[in-house]
């Protein structure tokens, strides 16, 4: 038997790394076992080189209209490797900086397959050269491309894991999904010169956002040439001489590749979890209580093997919570941390234009809420940021429920995805529009959007018509 | 006499026509008086035109660095008639915008000049064809550039007014003032290729900002090649043959224009005031007490007359402020107002790097204030915004003062503007940094900054280092 430690976490993504980190502060004996690098998906093959990409594809969007801003230019050819050298500089320093943080921590990092045993003596997790005995143990293992059972090649059939590695951008692509990976894959790919069909099984896109922002965001990728194609549930695929024939329905569409962005799985098979004790759902995630405790005692869960949004943000804020509620229960830490709510966690999308939320929609906040929308027509950051000739699309929707509380900040638009740390605080603060009429937002900022729509839902309207 | 309003205005800036929507909502009849256009020189001559140019150099900037992003483009020559046309085509959107809101709220707008009168029937703004009286009047006639003796001719030595109607660029500008103004062309007009010299007489650029955030801006400036130099007044300016020579201390420097970037004087003369029996400080400033009452009974001064930072969105809060308090006093309006406060206000410089803040500095803040500094080099949006090789410089400080309360928040950076609503709020609410430590910041997005510093004040840091 190895040393024992305060916490043993398997998986070093988001949620992981944040439990280690935090736990560490708190002064607990921190083990991290991943047989990958230490960052996860977020870091290495998700949000980070996604973001990335997405930035080049607005720099290309910026070049081919800088004329109208009075910039001469002349867009050049796209180098797709260039982009991802880009990326994987983003991407190397702050693996860097991350791994400098966990050892100056003292957080003990494995590189390794591990897997859950828990025994008389407590939870532990086993490596091939050792046993890591802890009180407590956190799995974070995360989630991986659903595959919906297609033959992924890497080559013509791709989850998003290989479209960040492509090296060339191909005239034609299907994404297969209208969810944020499908939306920003499409509409990055929609900016860099591909011609892009995206199928979607359901009759909408994007489930659980305002259906009016959702619509903005599909004429803005329509206008940009992405063939949208609802209610298309796709059968299968197979390779022709150009590329992959994709089936969905009646219609058959065919391009040069196809990504998979059918969502993520929870990885919880082959690593001990039921043998552990520890119970699965159907759908494979990990069941645990209102303290992300899971059935066997001692062993935790966080992050995307949470039945949830698969969001880092989430994952770090419920590794916070992990390594905060062991410290409690070791008595080492006074305060017994507040669960994390789901609905007070922000979600963006961050394709162009941007769809940015938080808390619910009006249709989900119930009898007797109310909303205003303010028009990004009016503000003028907002129309500092258009090109001349372009149509406005954006608008900031603000609910409050009947009792008051601002419960929902909706956003779609370009560059909106900063606005919603201001609305997470309204919304997890439970403010009222009242509350903070009296805050002053700077001009000319998107920002001001929402001062607006407060201000509108106070009974106190200043530049919005209506 | 012509018909008597609930409130006259005599100025249709930002807190002139902010009052008057704001009275219009509260149901007082409004007349509102200016011999410009409304929207006042924000909208036609200060922050939206500037804002606007800022952003074309923003432009330039992205379409040279675009190679290293993957993105072919070659840089062309920059169009000072199209770029004035785009800013022109921005000011004319909001301009219809504000005159439709104003029209459909009710108020009357008179294109004259006014000035006060205050006679035993009470006050009133008389212009060439009547006189309108009100139950009370607000004088909100703003600010024009300080000129400092110079011999401004609109070619050779310029005011902000004239450099941005320039419809060809120089090669070289000497910009006297390392204030907002002053420090916003020299950053716009570096990065349009203008070879910049600025002068400042004394020995700091933009007092009352975080003296180390200034000293990054300061250096991004120097390395797109701004000649900055302090303590060096300038004394004299005469015309050369290829433009203008300044005398500045024992310096002499030459380029083909000079801006004045001074600061703005309040415009308080010729228009009654004195007479009417509103008192002016010896810097031509309207004295008022803490509701902007002037010493004239019933009438009021907003904006830029009033001491303090001159910012539109303090002339909004000011003329909010006012027709509350008009309403309130004539019972209309059942809540006694809350005057503002300039501590509350946040500021913007719009350079690139952006400086943003609201409160108080470390150094203001007191005997047991601290503060956490966080670098953007931890934070994932700001190194994908960043071009391959550049150097991040960007910081986060988080002040707190001796009692828990966050009372300063700011920020250097490029697109750091957006985050400082959420710090006005923090301030304005007098949040601690525990109060606020469960509120989710969505990943990968710059607003995380305030998070980790928030965190690393309560003790609690998560991707900090040190």
């Amino acid at each position: 038997m190895s040393d024992a430690y305060d916490l043993a976490i398997l998986g070093a993504g988001s949620a992981g790394y944040a439990c280690a980190l935090r736990a560490a502060t708190l002064g607990l004996s921190v083990v991290m076992i991943d047989e990958a690098e230490v960052g996860g998906t977020c870091l290495h093959r998700g949000c980070i080189p996604t973001k990335a990409w997405l930035h080049a594809a607005k720099v290309r969007r910026t070049v081919s209209k800088a004329p109208s801003f009075g910039i001469g230019a002349e867009l050049g050819d796209t180098d797709a490797e260039a982009i991802r050298a880009y990326a994987d500089g983003v991407v190397s320093g702050l693996h860097r900086g991350l791994t400098g943080l966990l050892k100056s921590r003292g957080v003990t990092v494995v590189a390794a397959r591990g897997s859950l045993e828990v025994s008389d003596a407590g939870p532990a997790i086993r490596t091939p050269d050792a046993l890591h005995r802890a009180s407590a143990v956190l799995v974070a293992t995360g989630a991986a491309p659903a595959t919906l059972g297609f033959d992924i090649d890497g080559e013509r059939i791709l989850t998003s894991n290989h479209a960040l590695r492509l090296s060339t951008l191909p005239e034609t692509a299907i994404v297969l999904g209208g969810g944020v990976i499908g939306v920003e894959f499409a509409s990055l790919w929609a900016d860099l010169g591909v011609s892009v069909t995206l199928l979607e099984a359901t009759d909408r896109l994007l489930p659980g956002e305002e259906p009016g922002h959702v619509r903005v965001l599909r004429r803005e990728l329509e206008r940009r040439g992405v063939d949208i194609r609802l209610g298309a549930p796709a059968t299968s695929a197979e390779a022709t001489d150009g590329g992959v024939r994709v089936s969905a329905g009646s219609d058959s569409v065919s391009a040069e590749l196809l990504l998979i962005a059918a969502g993520r799985r929870p990885v919880t098979s082959g690593i001990g979890l039921e043998e552990a004790g520890v119970t699965l759902s159907p759908s494979g995630h990990v069941v645990v209580d209102g303290n992300l405790q899971t059935a066997a005692r001692n062993v935790y869960a966080a992050g995307d093997l949470v039945p949830g949004p698969q969001l880092a943000h989430r994952g770090y804020a419920h590794g916070i919570f992990v390594a905060e509620r062991i410290a409690h229960n070791l008595g080492r830490h006074p305060r017994k941390p507040t669960p994390v709510r789901d609905v007070d966690i922000p979600r963006v999308v961050y394709s162009s234009p941007q769809l940015a939320s938080v808390g619910v929609t009006l249709e989900a906040a119930g009898a007797g809420a109310d909303s205003v929308d303010y028009h990004l027509t009016g503000n003028g950051r907002a129309q500092i940021l258009r090109a001349p000739g372009e149509r406005e699309s954006g608008v900031v929707r603000m609910v409050r429920a009947a009792d008051g509380r601002i419960v929902g900040l909706h956003a779609v638009g370009e560059d909106v995805s900063e606005l919603i740390a201001e609305g997470a605080l309204l919304v997890g603060w439970h403010a009222t529009p009242e509350d903070v009429a009296g805050i002053i937002h700077p001009h000319p900022t998107l920002s001001e959007a929402l001062a607006e729509a407060n201000w509108a839902l106070a009974g106190q309207p200043l530049h919005i018509h209506g």
